[in-house]
């Protein structure tokens, strides 16, 4: 499991005050810990400062980038933005995201054209998100096709299907599990990502949703996810989901868990 | 999801001094506990009292009912005590169970053909335990057809694919999950059952294993399980997981669940 750490995002109360005070230790800190409790990638956010996100981002990048030799995922909805942070990273990054929302593909399109950047590809349209997995899978074969015409790698492309609430409709759940399957199916190399605490919004016990359906996805295949990585429950799910799904030889990584206490 | 209860066993200590002592009312205490916390039947297993299993068997067949209506799972390797058990059983009970092997197929289907009783189907057959989905199937597909000629509604018929442990190979969860949805697919009004507990077996924590490998399940379309329903974690773990995978129409169990202190 490639795990996206998801704690400097400037919607978070902490962050958005460490951005406003230039409170450096405080984003090193978030650095340090998120790599040490195992991600892969540490996601930076600071979509909130309306007309200064472009200088929020270069500043949390440098931070970042201080304390971690892990790559960043460059998470704006602004190409502009990324563009900017792509510039100043050091190493290969992710980018969150590209969509098939035409302004967004195509302005990022040709920055990622031709690079070994990994990118979250959102299954998301001008016509909004798609809630069957039907509609899903076409989203994910105009990127995918879109991509690998522009000779990015097959195994750089994260496929985000979009998470949606259960308590909106009851079906969004099992429709994003098979879509998860049939992606990975469909497009061998491929990885899958999700933020999947969206499937529980509304409902209370929050965490408890969010870990059992990560332990679903990942035994439909999931190999990426964008969580709280000093999440130890959330962290445990994902170990014990792997085992049981066939992903983990002879129970290793679990054993080794288990014996550092994680359980 | 349909519960099976399966505290009742001699298996367990405090059953099998129970039983040794004619102590009727730890007997009697363990059916209430097991109807109130959501048992739909309750198992009862006598099994390792060798040479007494069929008075064992009737004396606490005798004693669950008469404390709940609740119907009995009457588990036992041996036709001759399921027949007499069947016959002192009040209501329409559920046998555990017929399989393939030879000599129980043949002693049990007489006794269960044209009937309304409930009969859990192990995939096992002489030839012992399957590993792959594909023989899983075939053993079920024999299983179901010779049930069915044999005028049993289909109904009422429970398969167990068979729970093996993933400590033993890696992808023998997999491999039973894929049973699970093949048989849901494949033969429709179908029920499909495990004792599930199994596959963790030779690892620690193995409640964590057992209940993320339940949620797995649920999404798989397992539709009843021989649990402890007095395991609050496991009940829950079956709650959420029904609620993620669109079988709980507006969250409405699993917010009542939620209410009621389970979470």
């Amino acid at each position: 499991m490639i795990i996206i750490g998801e704690l400097i995002n400037s919607s978070r109360k902490a962050v958005a005050d460490a951005i406003e005070n230039k409170d450096a230790g405080i984003i090193q800190k978030l650095s340090k810990d998120q790599d040490q409790a195992g991600a892969d990638y540490i996601d930076i956010n600071a979509g909130t400062f309306v007309g200064r996100e472009l200088e929020c981002m270069k500043w949390l990048l440098e931070n970042v980038q201080k304390v971690t030799d892990k790559p960043c995922t460059i998470d704006s909805p602004d190409p502009n933005v990324i563009q900017a942070a792509l510039e100043i990273h050091k190493g290969i990054p992710m980018i969150n995201s590209i969509s098939l929302e035409k302004e967004r593909y195509d302005k990022l399109m040709p920055i990622i054209a031709g690079t070994d950047i990994k990118v979250i590809a959102l299954c998301m349209s001008d016509e909004g998100m798609p809630t069957t997995m039907e509609d899903r899978q076409k989203i994910a074969d105009k990127l995918v096709n879109g991509l690998v015409k522009n000779n990015v790698n097959i195994e750089n492309i994260f496929i985000d299907p979009l998470v949606q609430p259960i308590s909106v409709n009851k079906e969004f759940g099992m429709e994003f599990l098979c879509s998860i399957e049939n992606i990975m199916k469909n497009f061998k190399g491929i990885h899958t990502v999700c933020g999947l605490s969206n499937i529980s919004y509304g409902l209370p016990a929050r965490k408890v949703l969010n870990r059992a359906f990560m332990t679903m996805a990942v035994s439909r295949g999931l190999d990426a996810a964008i969580i709280d990585p000093l999440d130890k429950k959330m962290m445990r799910a994902i170990i014990a989901a792997q085992a049981l799904s066939g992903q983990d030889d002879f129970c290793v990584n679990y054993l080794q868990a288990y014996r550092s206490g994680m359980f």
